[in-house]
């Protein structure tokens, strides 16, 4: 017989942009929020009764008005995203709560070589992203993240001595363009004063880690971020990345009498080999519901 | 201090085509395939020592040489994904597998009133998907899904009796324009004997009962989908939606003094509605891996 | 000094849907209308006085009343585009008007073995598109075409015996797997009848001509696939295309052993050969502004 | 009879990654190319007799060796483009060539407190575009631009005064948030000393004078970034932008006992508003092929 298993809904991609104009100069907070909610929602399921599904609707007016009634905390994310959790999971049905965000950075505009007081450009280097997930009994789990961070290092990377069989024609490699886009989220087993500031540390110790890492495969690189990012915020438990290998490849240029010692490259876009993998403390706590998206695929 | 947690990596995309030539007509096998290793590979994350890595360039090689080495396996990709899959857990140091398999159809394109024996257009009506994921000691899920397949019905939808707190302002409706593009993936706790036909079936049972019923909610459409899946297809353990509602919303034109009795629709982007769920048999084991992603987000 | 060169505005993108109810069966308009308005416009680009311009508010508006208004121009595009741009040419300010039009084809969902009358599914095989321009002193110029059209050939195509120069290492091949994506507008000179069973016969007569012809160079392609298209539809003036060359690699297995007489290939996504062209009637007249866009880049 | 009309034909997305290792720091030239030959090609349409043709590969090939050949060309993409444009009509058969090439700029990274010598994030505030027309008869166009410039300002921005008709209904308002993503090409009449001074000066006129601008209108706030921009670089005889208004809709947040003055916003993403025009000096000539993409659509 056919069984209900687990659910969940809410609105998804909410584009809520808030300006702050009280401040001189002004500031943008801006938001792309998805909110599942999880519970005692197996009627409408079941027989379409809805007279316990507050709307997706409504859901959508809530992150819209908690953009003014949150105050400051809309300025930060994660700060935003426990605000509307905790909201969330006092609805009487609603068990369980995920509100995950991206916010787009934007940068100030100079004019007659000062910056303007309220002209703005997006600063597409990155988007930072954040995941709340709140129980009703009060469990709460953050996360912060990051997608979009494309970083290249031109040398000090080598692939060699790898496992070899039937299907292996690679030829090693001592000196390799290595190129990733960074997708990474960090689970907060305490909250840092200042998550803003604590997003900052971590893009920096990615980053410089990715920079100085004398690299033997993707993997090690992966790894050396890691450890440096515990290392630079001490309430971060655990940290998950996945690295695209964005494969640029040596051109052969001898058909043409030419010499290519490493500096002429085809930026490939498909295949790309896929690097995933955590670094946490040892002494951390299960993570819980930290990293879990409610409906797996 | 800082240790590794789970880990995985392979070659994600690998878009290959194989064209049956040695029938008469001629027929396509379309795959993008995406393969994530686990097993014994700390050693490159800690140290860069790649002694164990099957590299990427060879999980590629080997989903393009089993292009033509599966045989007939190739044209059916639950097949092709349980003979890679079964390959990859016979290196060593892997103890687990997941290959993801993307499948495009094609449909026989007509020249002088007849079917050309190799001349094909793409269908873009949906992408079939498969995962399989195969553990070292012999554990093996296969799931078969589907995405991009988007629905809408015009009339038997109704959407009222919410329930209201400060935040709702949704008007009820007795007659909506439903429409969504589902995402599903459903785990074959027996194998059917024939992977393709249980395919087409499971498509014509969801799309048929997506039209015939009459819905109180996305969520009572959701369920409904699932029981006539489950219903079509015996060997079905569990099916997993993720259904975005996507808003058709009635236009006023009531300023430009016309009436619009449920007939033109703004069709909106962002946000939408997302509705996720399960439906599963209540006497069918636990689908242990089979969802599994590995590592979630 | 500066001046004012050519300028255009419009809403662009109103995706607005019509359902056509006092059918039995239901039916679907699907459209995503473009609107780009040129005239008397230089006042608001000078000086901000806006007292010329219709807002894109007011265009947006206009196109939503029409799907009502209209009639059943709206289940046509080339019809409904036609309504539109005789409205907007009637703006005393307006001198040009440019309509693009895509339309989105749904096919009908079947229920217990039978047609359903009210629920469907998009038909992904390709997008309808048109364009209509008007000019307030009565020119009218209506193009249709498609595009996302995905078409192969398995065989029946050669492409050798070609130029070489320094930079020339591709082997010839007697044969090869052909695929491109069709993008292709045709000008009606004078209107056909029936504007739907017009743009079905001229995409049968694309298509037939792709399948059945056999391929020197995509080039070749090209222009059989135009002569059999204004063989197909006497009104049509002139065609244009552009067809990337959707590259199918021929994999190299020798190294696994294995033979690959045309069977496995990778399928490429950049860089991609990219072959445009026109092919017209002799005794056709100048298309005037059918394929201007007004502002080229 | 069908005849042949304009054709043109080439390589597109050719993805040639330079790396600078002579220099100390490293320097990255990431270049998307493509390129379109027309010429004397009619023969390969009418009767697949490649003799003439100019392989795509061998268009590929040439784009690849000149990121060596060319030496420090490859670094400014003007440089870059025009010595692909002379060399190809050199091709005895090609009568015309047009370059186009996408560039991404990359920002160093730190490491240590210092910008590191060989490792760079992708910056992803814009993409550099250029155009480069050559005939073979010695004409030679230069266009630059910029696209993916996303910019906003939160306040100085009004729209009101507008002609109205049946179908405006648009409220009037004297301070609204105004964004838009900036498409520009601009042609270089006298080419500069410095291609990529140049290019720096124009963005920093354009984003200024968006900054600093009270704007009345998007039209006006284009007209006057065509001015500025003039005025910072005089060889630039044209420029021509395509600005999408990207609708920032205020909130009523009213339903909630909330006010909104002028702070919380959905960021829609269609239907959108879409500004085109061109500023040019009054003294220059005609741009001739400068932004003729050879077949319209």
């Amino acid at each position: 017989m056919p069984v209900l298993g687990h659910t969940q809904y809410g609105k998804a991609e909410v584009r809520v942009v808030r300006i702050h104009r009280d401040t001189d100069p002004h500031e943008i907070s801006d938001h792309n929020v998805s909110v599942a909610l999880s519970g005692d929602f197996a009627d409408t399921h079941l027989s379409g009764d809805n007279s316990r599904v507050l709307t997706t609707d409504a859901v959508k007016n809530t992150v819209n008005a908690f953009a003014k009634e949150a105050g400051d905390a809309v300025r930060t994310p994660e700060l935003f995203g426990l605000e509307l959790a905790r909201h969330f999971t006092g609805v009487p049905q609603v068990e369980r709560v995920r509100v995950r965000i991206e916010t787009f950075p934007w940068r100030r505009l100079d004019h007659a070589g000062r910056p303007h007081p309220h002209a703005f450009a997006r600063d597409g280097g990155h988007v930072r992203t954040t995941t709340v997930t709140r129980t009703a009994d009060g469990g709460e789990w953050v996360t912060s993240g990051v997608k979009g961070l494309v970083v290249l290092k031109s040398t000090d990377s080598e692939f060699h001595t790898f496992y070899t069989e039937r299907y292996t024609t690679l030829p090693e490699t001592t000196d390799r363009v290595m190129a990733t886009e960074v997708t990474s989220q960090w689970w907060h087993a305490e909250a840092p004063d200042d998550f803003d500031a604590a997003h900052a540390r971590v893009i920096e110790a990615m980053t410089s880690a990715f920079a100085g890492h004398h690299s033997l495969a993707l993997q090690q690189t992966l790894y050396e971020m890691g450890v440096q990012v515990l290392a630079a915020q001490p309430g971060i438990g655990e940290i998950r990345f996945s690295l695209p290998n964005k494969h640029h490849f040596l051109l052969d240029l001898s058909p043409f009498g030419l010499k290519n010692p490493g500096e002429v490259f085809h930026a490939d876009d498909r295949p790309y080999g896929l690097i995933e993998g955590t670094v946490r403390r040892d002494d951390t706590p299960d993570p819980g519901l930290a990293f879990d998206p409610g409906q797996a695929w």
